[in-house]
């Protein structure tokens, strides 16, 4: 059966308001993301868990209620990363320990989802605990790029962003330590949101405040991250960190018509080489702020002390949360994430107050610097996608990285000040790769960010919402 | 001049209407501080700084602005704590390091209450950085407990404590580590309220996320402690942890009339000794639940490793925001703050993973406990006042305790947990000594611990609300 590319290519926006005037039915969607995944996932392996029965069941339940009670998503179906549980849904963090691992209940946002009619029906691939901006793992393999499939699909979220420009999701789920909501959003021309720290409730784990990583949501269009962040967000008892809803809807603060009236660019935030062709269509990009009546000059704040304070913050967490894992199951860990434990333990307190210190310092210099400029543009990546057998990016412009992670230094030197930052599709390299512009905001004003970022989207015309066919070259 | 006993006597709630319709004005309030503060402050060195030019000045200010702009307390006087900064008054933190420190700006929470029309007119005296709970430092002295001059007034946010029952003040502001906003409560016989993490926003210094610490109100009543806490709430980008202001303001929710259904109660949470007296008073005092409908039982989440995680993470806090100190003024620096940033800066991350790990359990058995019982009643202190001349609980009821903290557990146990928690006047010992009980509620359930205390505070019928003179027994 042909797939209804109609409905496939529908914004999130559209599709909730025919679910309420029940033109379209849940269970149509669903059938039309099946026969989309029959298609094309194959080729790029987005999607290695898939939960239709549940998703169907979902579906019946919500059908059986008015309307006005299938809360804002109304039955819309939506994929959520393999890190995140889903009860009685296989839930694998990439990891062979967990490649069986079925949890019993569902991590707060997905119950926040769910009460809002988000209907789970597939699980988006990741790397190993979400360690690493490329998508593959010893469980499912690799996830590749959908305009290229010899390409890197980027990540961790890499699995929601090739949904999403596959058209095998609409509304995709994903999360970033050090970039992992932007990345792959850029690498595969689609829209992922960092919010601020807080904003999308989630279990804690053994981390219960001052954690770095944030969930949030991805999507073909800037209004239909801002529709998903509008369910995901919300205060959750479970997470001390969690914000309440905010007063204005975030759909309704990015169509508030918020212009900037000036942006700062960066091509490097000065401390990391870029690649000189996706430093020039990102620049572009940010310049036609200029087209919306802003000011936009090159600047950035200080962030020098990025790569030592996210190194030492980053172990940190790897060890509270992975440690036991380290003890027990070793054999069974990739060596990045046994680095990051191992990096963890050796650090003593003055290690951590260092960074913390840096941290604080950068934080008020962000802010000072958010008094002049109403947001800040960057490349969401200092290249574009490169093959996926590589690890990940380990020169680029000549420099040559000291780990497998200070290349998202551009990304990362937002996440130590929980600054909510976009990546928006700003345009494609001359062999055809996606690029995506980074535009970052002030902690906490997501809804200025979206209606800025929607104003530039519209002035770009790159972001079609349309679901792509991967390009299989040379496999 | 005899001091206007009528006024010192209202409350905050009272005088904040007469602001509004003119029937007193600020300066009428402040000088029945003034006056008050010649009377009795002397006996008990509760406001070592006093700023009344200052305050003159803000009420001018505010008079000339019509009744609508003059905020919610309209030019009610104010009392700041020694360890917030207040622009051009002199703050000290209680250290000789900073005896002639006079800040050029005030912290956010200080120009929040200012924009709401609180006058602040006086320091409240405070141990030395915060550290201990009796409040004595090397720049001012003691602090001394008005019902019996003789005995401490604990800490470390004792100099307001004592300002509110002296009658120095109507709202006095605390911060509250391991229970600085409690134990003064608790030993004057005032109500002192520990707010959920980020309710009050302030600034972070050099942890950005993740304090234990918090900012919170002081007054002579719970109604007055919820108008107090509604001012100093709110959002401020500067406080990364800081939350916005609740939708219903928090005196609404405490005049709510909500009622626990059940409330568990319990002398030591099985981590502390207590003095047999005190428990048995706030025994009496959490029974008295039944009068409002609620089934009180014994009964108390396990928070056994709350000792070990909360000298950790104690100590890690010390060592990150007083390292500097310790490389530069040690001199200058009072044993107990010496050895928190040297314990601090002995940790590995491998204790301090530990502690996260304990921490977050307890906080998985906090919330499981709070699905059974809608409130937790223990004493605030284990003992009631002791001789101002002790630095700390060195014993109780036959246990040693192994550092100045210890005796403070039953506090600091919701601390790390991040409870709201109250002190309230539950009673005398047979000498005389007032001794409070603590009301503890699910993290960011501030409204509904108001409105238990409230019903609580007119079934007990000890909360005047009235002013004492100082008891100046054979000093």
């Amino acid at each position: 059966m042909a797939t209804d590319m109609t409905l496939i290519n529908r914004s999130a926006v559209d599709l909730v308001e025919l679910l309420k005037i029940g033109a379209v039915s849940p269970h149509d969607l669903l059938k039309a993301l099946e026969a989309r995944i029959a298609e094309v996932d194959g080729a790029v392996n987005a999607l290695p868990t898939l939960a239709f029965e549940r998703a169907r069941a979902a579906a019946d339940a919500l059908l059986a209620l008015p309307v006005p009670e299938r809360g804002a998503l109304c039955g819309l179906p939506v994929a959520i990363k393999d890190l995140t549980e889903v009860a009685g849904v296989r839930t694998t963090y990439g990891s062979p320990i967990f490649k069986d691992f079925v949890p019993e209940s569902s991590d707060p946002l997905v119950e926040r989802l769910e009460a809002e009619g988000g209907v789970v029906y597939a699980k988006t691939n990741t790397p190993e605990f979400g360690a690493g901006a490329n998508t593959f793992n010893e469980v499912f393999g690799a996830t590749r790029n959908p305009c290229d499939t010899r390409l890197s699909a980027a990540g961790s979220s890499g699995g929601s962003a090739v949904a999403l420009k596959t058209g095998t999701a609409w509304l995709a789920h994903g999360s970033d330590l050090g970039g992992s909501l932007r990345n792959p959003a850029s690498f595969n021309g689609i829209v992922g949101l960092r919010p601020s720290w807080g904003r999308v409730a989630t279990d804690p784990g053994q981390e219960i405040t001052g954690r770095l990583s944030v969930e949030g949501p991805m999507a073909r269009t800037v209004e239909d991250v801002a529709l998903f962040l509008d369910v995901l967000c919300g205060e959750d008892v479970r997470d001390p960190m969690s914000l309440p809803k905010p007063a204005t809807p975030f759909l309704t603060q990015a169509r508030s018509g918020w212009r900037p009236a000036r942006v700062a660019w960066s091509a490097d935030l000065g401390i990391t080489p870029v690649d000189p062709e996706v430093a020039e269509i990102t620049r572009r990009a940010a310049l036609r702020f200029g087209e919306l009546g802003a000011i936009v000059e090159e600047a950035h704040p200080d962030v020098s002390e990025a790569h030592e304070a996210f190194q030492v913050l980053r172990a940190r967490s790897f060890a509270i949360s992975k440690k036991e894992l380290l003890d027990t199951r070793a054999d069974l860990l990739k060596p990045e994430v046994i680095w990051n434990i191992e990096q963890g333990l050796k650090l003593t307190c003055a290690d951590i107050l260092r960074a913390e210190h840096q941290r604080a310092a950068m934080y008020r210099r962000m802010l000072s610097f958010f008094g002049t400029y109403d947001l800040i543009c960057t490349p969401a990546t200092i290249v574009a996608a490169y093959p996926v057998e590589n690890r990940y990016v380990a020169e680029c412009n000549g420099v040559t990285f000291g780990n497998y992670v200070e290349w998202l230094a551009i990304a990362y030197a937002f996440t130590l000040c929980g600054c909510p930052a976009i990546s928006l599709p700003a345009g494609y390299t001359r062999d055809g790769r996606p690029i995506g512009l980074q535009i970052v905001a002030r902690p906490r004003d997501e809804g200025r960010l979206l209606a800025a970022a929607m104003a530039l989207e519209q002035v770009l015309g790159l972001n079609t919402g349309l679901a792509v066919d991967p390009q299989v070259r040379h496999l």
